[in-house]
Order: structure tokens, then sequence, then C-alpha cells
């Protein structure tokens, strides 16, 4: 290797390192940290963001990427040297728009945001939150300003971070057709529903008594399937479940509810897809910008894709059940892998997202995307968010909200100062089927082997065509290295159609 | 605040941030993360460890010193300001001294070290843990030789990072007064022990069946009566258990011997003197290089002090016998309180330094004292090492060690490049006796108040005469503002020899 290039990998490793520090500080902060330790985690977590920008935006690693570039002038664009120089270029070009004390200060606010978060959410009050909020935005619409003549919009800046190269004009786009798709579909299910009244009479055998020590258990029975290293992940609880972590150390969170026996299942499904993201990157590339997910929109579309069309799929259930029996023997007695079937598949409009049906969850991501634009264009103030929310829920949802822990609180993100982060749940929707559709061509006997239980071989193709690349591409390059084609609504929209046109026997 | 002053206290609080952050992923370390994230993590603390370095030892920092210097000239030596500035002087010309590369690579080692010792210890092979021990000692001599011309011996620079201004002869004087007042006394009980064959018709009710849930559900009974703020703390497992963290974050461990209750809840409790050390220190003082316990010595006597002056005298035998026949109705059903506190007190030369009884447990530190000083000095190669351990013990207790994992394996400090440490464990019980007798004479209802499990009294006189100071005065002048006068072994050797006395009914 080359000094220059030997000299930038070193600098960028330890940005990497100190990233990975402040990530497993993020992890503890919501998953083992005592409730006190809140102030001072925000003062490590402010200045390891310090020490980070000032790494990530030095003028010596400014001048390594040119001596780099150089260097490395001959190799082949997908090569690892040329990614890693153009991938880096990038980011220290966007890291030096940045001032460092904004960074830090955004840190801050976020890691108290989130104390503040589950408090409000705890007592339900959305006061406790409110000022925090505003915090959160002001710091937002000053780092919207460091990109002053590179956006058309506000959100674009925001959006980018998480789903680098897409605008908002795209992602309103998609969402339209989505929403074209989706809600004569909602229609149909309702009706359908109304007219049978299949809905009232059946009851869901996911809801129920589940200890959470039997559903953490049943949780380690399934996930293992998935193929981690035995001793390079873990499973914790967590108020709003994450993932985070590197190839070695995956760490997963879910959450237990004691009637609710989905929300576990499925989330630690959902998680776990990130997980194996991460864990799949191809091994050279760790250490550097390029070892992590491209962006969130092909993260999500990991996570959909386990949760919702494997997890959520007939053959997955046909495997699953004689577990569930044996795990809750007196809810799964009796119940037939069709009942489970409809139970997973079941369209209702409701209030909490990450608990919403596959049809009705893109309309709550819609609503953030709209209030989030809102928000940061100072068109809607942070005190009339509640009333928004809960008018919109009634709007689009036609669900009434009965208090903020249970609407505006419900999530995490804006705590965190995580705005333009939404979106990508929706577009990662989209893409799973895209990439599921390829898989599956690919892989014929796929649905006889997840009925076996045999969950690997998906995920060694999904490593060889997304996860191994890393951050080598492009959001958009990526996308069709694994896809085989752009952005793509309708394999989503004819998946949804056929699914629970069969589950809610829709005509075709 | 003066200008240079505030500077100042940024910049070390800065440095503070990171050594926390670094603290908490060592924590997590040997708490948390799956095994195949050691390698990642060793970089990351590696990193840590170069910027806090780095930071620690900037030229700016020496020009802030100076200013902060002048601007704080006129104020009290034992102000904070004046303490501050002499402290963070001290430290700054100490690590001025070491280079950064040796200190990151230290840090790698040690981490990688510590994993590879958790293997060797689980299969007791010396093998795989060897050469992680010979490039331990390698970085550390040269480490000495960062302070060449500055201490009188090689094992002086070793020790001054732990119980800083204390040199070996010192200590080896002391230890030489301990072993003449421990040997005979050892040689009495058992002599006595054969004599009246008490010992072997007697069983412990502290070794049976104890499942590690109940045992923790057991610590979590007592730990609060000690008075940490509720959301102010954890407790978690551990190979080998130690605490750490800050005021509002304290974190402590323990091993849980589902057929020895004896180590959970003494180890316990040791931890817990250490947390409650931490969580003491004036907030004030956070976020400074004040802001933590002064020496490993006045650390050590506060958990000994709870651990066995507190935790295995007969009022806290009598206070918690109740809870333990609660917890466990077979093992303690008829066990009358002389009996717990007889069990508590068992001497008997065993193999494990954590689980020594208080006669004993001086000579396992001894061994491990000479044995440092002859690794470091090169007089003992590494390959010899379980050898001269075995025949040690044989020696020094009269014990044959069956394998390394119950031999030379058994501590994790080696493995984390921890030498010069284990001395301040026997100086740690001289001290935590001073201090009893001090606090004692000036609490006179001690006893009473422990016998109906009110512990927070002496907690609070400790963080009064102790805790508050952190690292604001040396550990000499600490020792005497605590416990109004200088090292004295004789307090710790009459202690022992009443209690043990009265257990074994020695003559006086």
């Amino acid at each position: 290797m080359s000094t220059a290039m030997h000299e930038l990998r070193e600098r960028l490793g330890e940005v990497s390192d100190l990233e990975q520090a402040a990530g497993t500080l993020q992890w503890d902060q919501q998953t083992m940290m005592p409730r006190a330790g809140a102030a001072a985690r925000a003062e490590q977590l402010a200045t390891l963001e310090t020490v980070v920008h000032e790494r990530a935006t030095s003028s010596e690693l400014g001048t390594l990427l040119d001596r780099a570039a150089e260097e490395s002038a001959g190799e082949p664009p997908d090569s690892d040297a040329a990614s890693l120089v153009r991938v880096a270029r990038r980011d220290y070009d966007k890291a030096r728009r940045v001032p460092g004390e904004l960074k830090a200060e955004m840190a801050r606010a976020g890691s108290l945001g989130q104390e503040a978060w589950e408090r409000a959410r705890a007592q339900s009050d959305f006061a406790l939150f409110r000022p925090h909020l505003e915090r959160g935005l002001e710091l937002k619409r000053r780092y919207v300003e460091c990109f002053s003549g590179e956006f058309d919009c506000a959100y674009d800046a925001l959006l980018d971070d998480f789903e680098p190269g897409t605008r908002t004009a795209e992602v309103a786009a998609v969402f339209e057709e989505l929403k074209a798709g989706l809600v004569p579909l909602i229609a149909a299910i309702a009706e359908r529903v109304g007219t049978t009244g299949e809905e009232k009479a059946s009851t869901s055998p996911l809801y129920g008594a589940f200890p959470a020590e039997a559903q953490r258990a049943l949780v380690l029975q399934i996930l293992p399937r998935l193929g981690f290293d035995p001793v390079g992940w873990r499973l914790d609880e967590a108020a709003h479940p994450f993932a985070t972590g590197t190839p070695g150390d995956v760490r997963l969170t879910t959450r237990y509810e004691e009637d609710h026996l989905g929300m576990a299942l499925y989330s630690a499904l959902h998680e776990c897809g990130h997980g194996l993201y991460e864990a799949g990157v191809a091994p050279e590339l760790a250490r550097t910008p390029l070892g992590s997910g491209v962006s969130l929109g092909l993260h999500e579309s990991q996570s959909r894709l386990w949760e919702n069309v494997v997890g959520r799929s007939r053959p997955f259930c046909t495997w699953a059940l004689p577990l569930l029996q044996a795990a809750f023997p007196p809810q799964f007695a009796g119940v037939e892998v069709e009942e489970l079937f409809r139970a997973a598949n079941r369209v209702r409009p409701s209030l909490i997202r990450v608990e919403a049906d596959e049809a009705t969850y893109s309309l709550h991501v819609i609503l953030r995307f709209e209030l989030e634009q809102e928000l940061i264009e100072g068109r809607l103030a942070v005190a009339d968010l509640p009333e928004a929310w809960n008018a919109r829920m009634r709007d689009y949802l036609g669900v009434e909200v009965p208090d903020d822990a249970r609407g505006v609180l419900q999530d995490v993100h804006w705590s965190a100062g995580l705005f333009g982060y939404f979106p990508t749940y929706a577009l990662g929707n989209v893409i799973s089927l895209q990439i599921w559709e390829r898989a599956r061509a690919e892989l014929p006997d796929l649905d006889a082997r997840i009925e076996r239980g045999e969950l690997a071989p998906l995920r060694e193709w999904l490593r060889e065509h997304l996860h191994r690349y890393g951050r080598k591409f492009t959001p958009r390059e990526t996308l069709v290295l694994a896809a085989g084609a752009p952005l793509d609504v309708r394999p989503y929209l004819a998946y949804l159609r056929e699914k629970l046109g069969a589950v809610y026997g829709l005509a075709k």
C-alpha cells in the first residue's frame, strides 16, 4: 500500500474507532445507563463529537486525501482504494461545512433530548419534551444554513444525511404513488371486513398473555437461524428498539409487551435485518468510512425484508408455529398456520407506527414526512404539533389519538435530532420488494427453505449482492447492484395486493 | 472565574469525558460485549488513549496551566482552584514523559490481553496467555524507562501509578510488619482448629445451593441500604468483579457462585465500597482531574471496609440474617447470628485471593508483590511463572495449586497491564481500620445502627471525611484528613486479633 493511502487509512481508522465508541455509548444510554447518568453522558458524547469533527475536518486529512487521490488515480473506480478516496472526500467536504461547535451542540442536545423524551413519554406529557424539540429544530436550522446554495429546500439537507443523493421532491413523488396504491387497498380491506364481519369475530393468537422472559427465549431461538456469528451479537431491551454495532459486535434490541407477542417478535426480526447488514460488510472495509450500510433506505430494506416479507410470509409462519406452540401452549394450541398467517397480516388502522400493519405503515411515515417539512420551515410551531399530529391521524387513518404517549411522543427520532430520517422507512419498504424479487428469482427453492427454517441461504445471498459493498458505491448505484433496477414502487404494491388480497379474499 | 482557569477547566473536562467514555467501554467489554468484538474494541480503546494522551500532553495545556497558576497564585492551597492547578500540573508532567504511541500500544495490548486471559482462564491453559503477558511486561519495561532517574527501582514507577508517592521499600517494610503479625495469628488458629476439630465438624451456611437469580435479588435488597441515588447505579455480573463510573452512573459488578453465597455477597459489598467513594466526590469536582478517588490504597480501604469490617461484623450479621433466611429458607432455617458470624470469619488457607479470609488475604497479595518485582526486573521468566506461583503458594499458605485457572490465571490484572496494583489491596486493609476506628469514635452508636440496617450514617461520615476530597490532596494528606494519622498497621492487626481471637477462642 502506498504511503499516503496507508496514512489515510490510519487516520480514517481512528475516526471510525471514535464513531464506534460513540455508538456503543449511545446503545448503553438506551439500554443500560442509570438515569442519573444522562447529563454526564451528554458531555461525553458532545466531546466525542468534537474530537471526531476535528479529526474528520482537519486540513491534514484534506492533504492526505489529495495525495491518496493522486496515488490511486490509476485504480479502477470500483476498487476499494478508489472508492475509499472518493467516499472519504465526499464525507470530508460535507463535514467541513459544519462548525465543530454546532456538531457538539447537536450531540449534547440529542443526548439530553432523549432523556427528556423518555420522561415525557412515560408521563405522556408533551410539555416536558417541547423545549428540547424547539432547541433541536433551532440547531437543525443552523445546520441547514451550513449548506446554503447546495439544496433546493431545507428538508433536502436533512434528507441527504440519511439517504445521500435523494431529494425531497423525489420522495414526495414516490409517496404520492404509494398513497395512490395504498388508499384503495386499505379501503377495499375495510369494506371486506365490514361486509363479512370477519375482523370482529376473529381473535388474533398474537394477543394474549406472554411473559417477557418466555418471549425473550423464543426470540433467542429464532434469531440464530438468520446466521450471526454466535459470539458476535447480543439482544437487549429498549423503549424504542434499534440496532447498532459492527461485525463481531452487533447489538440488537427489542421491546416486550406482555399482552402482544408481535411487538417483540417482529421488532427483533426487524432489528436483526439491520444487524445482518452491518455484520455483512466486507471485512476489508472495517475501520474505514466504507465499513457500514450505505443509506437508511437500503438499511430499512433489510429490516423490513426480514420483518415483513419473510417474517409475515406463509412459509415462515409454517416454520415458526411449532416454536410458538412450544413456547406458549395455551395461546397457540390448535392454531393452524393459516390463522397465524392471517394474524400476522391483519390490516387495521392504528396509533403506533412500529406496530402498524404493512398496508397502513407508510401513511404513518407520510404524516411524519409532512410534519417535519412544516416544522423545519417554521410553517408549524412546536406548540401546535400535538394538535396537528392528532388532526392528521384522524384524516389519514381515521383514528383518535388518546394521549401524547401514543401520539406525537411515540418515536425517539426527533428527541435525538433525527429529522429527515422517517421517509427512509417507506423507501425501505419499496426497496425490500425489489431486492426480494431478485433473490427469489435466483434462489428458486427459497419458500421451501424458509418453511424448513433454513434462513441462512437468503442471508448469504443478501450479503453477496448488497451487504458486502458497504458504502463503496452511492445508494443509487448500490440499489441497482442489489436489485438490478432503480427505485420502483410497483413490486411493493403488487406484493401487498397479492398477499393482503389473499388474506382478505379481495377480487384480483 | 478567570479566563485561563475557565479554559483550563474546559480542556480538562474534555479529557475527563474521554476517560469516562473509555471507562464505560471497558465496563462494557467485561460485562456486555460479544466476544467477537474484542479486536475492534481494542482499536477503539487504543484510539481513545491516543486522543486522551494528545490532549493531556499538548503544549497548549502546558501554557494554560502556567497561566492558570499565575491567576490562582493568591488562592489558599486547599481551594479547588489551587488544587486543580497543582494536581493537573503533576498529571501533565507525568503524562509528558510517556510517548503517545506507547500509551496506545499499552491500551491495545491490555484489551487483547484481557480477551486472551478470559479464554486461557476458561481452559485453564497458561500457554494461551503467556505471549500476552510477555508483551505486557515488555511494554511495562518501556514505560518504566520513561521515568529513568525519577525512582529508585523499576517497581517504584509501577506502584506510583496506583499509590502516588508511595515507594517499594515502604511497602516492603509495611508488608514485613503485616506478615510478622499475621503468621503467628494464622498458626494459632490452625493449632486451635487442629485441637478442637471444630473446623471439620462445622459446615458453613454460606455454602450450599443458591440460585444466581435469588442471590442477585438478595444483593439488590442489601446494597440500596448503603445509600446510592436509586437511579444512579446498576449491578451486573463479571468474571472478575470490579466497579467503575461517576456520580449518577456507578457500575458495580459481582460474580454468582451457585454453591457459595459468600462470593456474590461480599464482592458486591466490596465493589459497592468502591462505587460509594466515586459517587461521593464533591459534585463541583466533576469533569476535572480531581473528580475521582485519590489512590487505590484509599479506594481499597473503602471496599474492604464495607466488605469486611462492616460486612463480616456481628452487627451486620444480626441485621442480614433475616434477609438470608427469607431468601434461602433451607440453608438458613435455624441458623443463629453467631453461626453466620463464624462462617463469615472462617480462616482457612485457600487458592483464590478474592475468596480468601481476612487473615490469609494479605499473604496472597505479598506473593503477587514479590512475583511482580521479579518479573519486571527480569529475574523471573514468564515461562517459569506458574511454577514459581505454585511453589510460593505451597510455602506461604501450604496449599497445592491444582491448575492454572485456580493459580496464576485467577486475576484479571496482569492481562490488563496492571502491574504494581496488587499491593494496594493490602494497604487498603491497613487503612480501612484506621478510618473505621475514627468513624466509630465519632459515631458512638454505630454498631447499634448497623444492627438495625442503618448503613447511611457511616456512608455519610465517609463522604464527609474522605470521599468528597477526591484527588484534591495527595494520598498521604488525604489519609491524615480521613484517619487523623499516617499509615499504621497496628489497628488492623489488633482488629484481626480481637475478632478472630473471639471466633476461634484464642488466648488474649
